[in-house]
């Protein structure tokens, strides 16, 4: 087998109740891991493509997220009602989610208007 | 800023002692991550690339594992001497360390001769 032709991040970071920045995984349950995980097994990718966990991806204010490398496609806002819709028309189609991808200006941007001023 | 140029995620995932897999941070601190994370601070990278935490990135025969994207390059058997070679002449340089990667046929793959059989 070749590496894995789409591998999925899905961040799974813990702060505490109230943390300026918020958290990807607020109750611990890596619920969205565990929903990614499923679909790509449902749809018969497990061995083609990996969901895997991730520490703090540093983009917060936007989470829950996800990255999708090696397209390097980000995605923020991310809920277990989305999974399907990455998996069958990113994974699958090719054709990343729009509605759910973060902007240029926001990843990995200190001034990102959505961060907190610390 | 774009999205990382580079991004690594380093395996911090624990087993217990004696799994036939191994795992890739047995004694749990995540001692490869934060050495990664200190050699890309000291090359003032840090706003540029990431090294991340993640969970089993399943090639734990091979362990300690490192993949880099969007490059999709494999590492194994990676150590902390192995930190600054892999930032200076892979993440900097644009030429992976051929001495670490994994081999294809190794990477995602039940029939990989090192992987134990269930």
């Amino acid at each position: 087998m070749a590496p894995f032709e789409r591998h999925l991040f899905v961040c799974t970071n813990q702060r505490p109740a109230g943390h300026p920045r918020g958290c990807c995984d607020p109750d611990g349950g890596g619920t969205l891991h565990k929903a990614f995980k499923k679909a790509l097994a449902e749809h018969g990718l497990s061995r083609r493509m990996r969901a895997n966990k991730s520490g703090c991806l540093d983009q917060c204010e936007h989470g829950p997220n996800v990255v999708v490398y090696p397209d390097g496609v980000w995605y923020g806002g991310v809920t277990e009602a989305d999974v399907n819709e990455i998996v069958e028309r990113h994974l699958i189609g090719g054709e990343p989610v729009e509605r759910l991808r973060l902007a240029h200006g926001c990843i990995n941007t200190a001034t990102c208007p959505h961060r907190p001023r610390s």
